[in-house]
């Protein structure tokens, strides 16, 4: 096992990386007496008996939710706190998050609102949870017009990525989380983006030094970034990149045309292109960035989408505001930078060449 | 106007009291581009055409809610959030809230959980909001089963108590302010309990001067309280004397029976004769606080309570934690202490006699 620490003050927490952690009940940081356990119907049949068993002796209630984005809602997070209402918890309670980002942004947002905010602890069961959402302490639900419109910034306690738990991952899960892995090279990490391209097979075979490894490189640079700016005023917005393209995309094919991590890989190709044709990367940086994400399995180019569609979807994005839009481009492989408002028109040609 | 700083670090914020604040748009501190301002149908005829007049040159949107306790829920939240979202708000917004307590706790949920936390602006328009609700950083909306159970710590960037406004609070309410007003001295300031029991008559008369020196002294107090323990681990507590009675009290009589400051009044008077049973003031102090909680129009005493039932109610408040009860009780005047467990049988015996 292989601890790091996001360190943010007395909010500082340790994320847990290794096998079989589920079962490591001192690891779970946590002395509340009472704890919810909140996971989906997927997820409850293969792990849920194992993280009750490590919290005994504790009053340990469970509530599993159907599967989902979809109940990623305010309707769910309002079940969430019925739960911990009827079962008559208090402040010192904790909830626990089993599963993947819907289900620990929705217990997260739980955790935060409930009497204004109690202890939670994240068992991320997807490669693309333990990357990403389950670090950094963005909680939220989806508005039925906009994804994770309504949260909270709400620091976990403890994070366990147990990477036993990726061997019930679907083969299209594990690519998706691999497109948030390759983000963190190209943002801030050469060398790590070098040695992704050398161990990508080793990844996709699920062999568990090479994910350890690379879950925790990138939990270590997301953490890093999220200490520094833990609230998103600057640096933080480095770990959108491919993302403002890539949730304009995830709405335009309703949720269900793309996973998350397979439009931020399309968006990914996208802020590179962008960048080429401002001059700042050349072609076969690109490609190099394509190849990789192509070789995790992931699409890298969308069909059948308007550029004006698009581009309207990205203006609403949360991460716009009234200096217009901000991308992530790149400078250099490992140097990506915030970029206010770049050119429509080159914005316009490159969504028309590649979206063709 | 006076104004007074809530000391928070990067958080910090004025409260502004004085006649007439409305109008002048240098007070809301607000450089957001686009405002919504919150209010509800009793407010909006009085006051909403003087904000939107102040808020003049930006994009201002208008939200009139009923009026009620009953509509602080999850679906009001929800509606709050639909309105930011169909006006295509982002994350430079601001919200307003004109009115009372509901209004001010909803929309300072809703400016915490939106796009996960925009600035928001207190204008509040009853005295126990003055005084109470509008400084320190709750916000929540209630559970159908408990009330404040969801919700978040969020800091307004001002807040504007306009004295003006209570001209037209109907006089339950200015009482029900007033309970929390004396709240104050009990806690901590006996100098200033001598101070209210001198100027009562001239309070309830609306007298701009010592309306504004009860509010400044209030706010000044809360907000040194806020200041020191914002997230109410440890001497906020004291805030809340009369809170845990009050708050079942409320619940038992369905929220109807009596205005929440009248269930803190009932709640004082329940904190100072246990701390008379505990041998901690004597008769006349508690009589003392009784006599000047009449003097302010408050009800001093509930009939046909039964004490299990209240008790009941006191071990689900979220004061309560692992510990059992938390109760602020009263050494001197002026000087109340958080205290954990107090005797069952003390307490019983108390509440026997009191609700008889």
């Amino acid at each position: 096992m292989e601890t790091i620490t996001v360190a943010l003050g007395d909010r500082s927490y340790p994320i847990h990386i290794g096998p079989g952690l589920l079962d490591d009940s001192n690891l779970y940081g946590a002395s509340a007496r009472q704890m919810l356990i909140v996971t989906n119907e997927i997820v409850a049949p293969l792990y849920l008996d194992r993280v009750v068993a490590a919290l005994r002796g504790r009053q340990v209630e469970t509530l599993v939710l159907p599967d989902g984005e979809r109940y990623k809602t305010l309707a769910t997070f309002g079940t969430v706190l019925d739960r911990l209402i009827d079962a008559n918890f208090h402040r010192d309670s904790c909830l626990v998050a089993l599963g993947g980002g819907v289900v620990g942004d929705l217990t997260g947002y739980a955790a935060a609102s409930f009497q204004r905010g109690v202890d939670f602890v994240q068992i991320p069961t997807t490669l693309l949870a333990q990357v990403d959402s389950s670090v950094g302490g963005k909680t939220a639900v989806n508005h039925p017009r906009a994804k994770n419109m309504i949260g909270a910034f709400h620091q976990p306690i403890a994070v366990l990525a147990d990477t036993d738990t990726l061997k019930t991952l679907p083969t299209r899960e594990l690519s998706a989380g691999l497109a948030e892995v390759i983000k963190y090279g190209v943002i801030v990490d050469a060398p790590f983006f070098a040695w992704l391209e050398q161990h990508m097979d080793a990844l996709r075979a699920l062999d568990g030094k090479a994910l350890a490894h690379a879950i925790r490189r990138s939990c270590e640079i997301k953490a890093q970034i999220v200490a520094e700016d833990e609230r998103e005023h600057g640096r933080r917005a480095l770990l959108n990149l491919g993302h403002t393209f890539g949730h304009a995309l995830e709405a335009l094919g309703n949720y269900e045309r793309w996973l998350h991590g397979e439009a931020v890989a399309i968006g990914t190709v996208l802020a590179a292109r962008t960048s080429q044709a401002l001059g700042w990367i050349d072609a076969a940086t690109c490609e190099r960035i394509e190849k990789l994400l192509a070789l995790a399995g992931l699409p890298t180019h969308a069909s059948g989408i308007d550029p004006d569609a698009l581009l309207a979807g990205m203006r609403g994005d949360k991460k716009a505001d009234k200096a217009g839009l901000k991308l992530i481009l790149i400078k250099a492989l490992g140097d990506a930078t915030v970029t206010r408002a770049p050119p429509e028109a080159t914005l316009r040609a490159v969504l028309a060449e590649q979206l063709a």
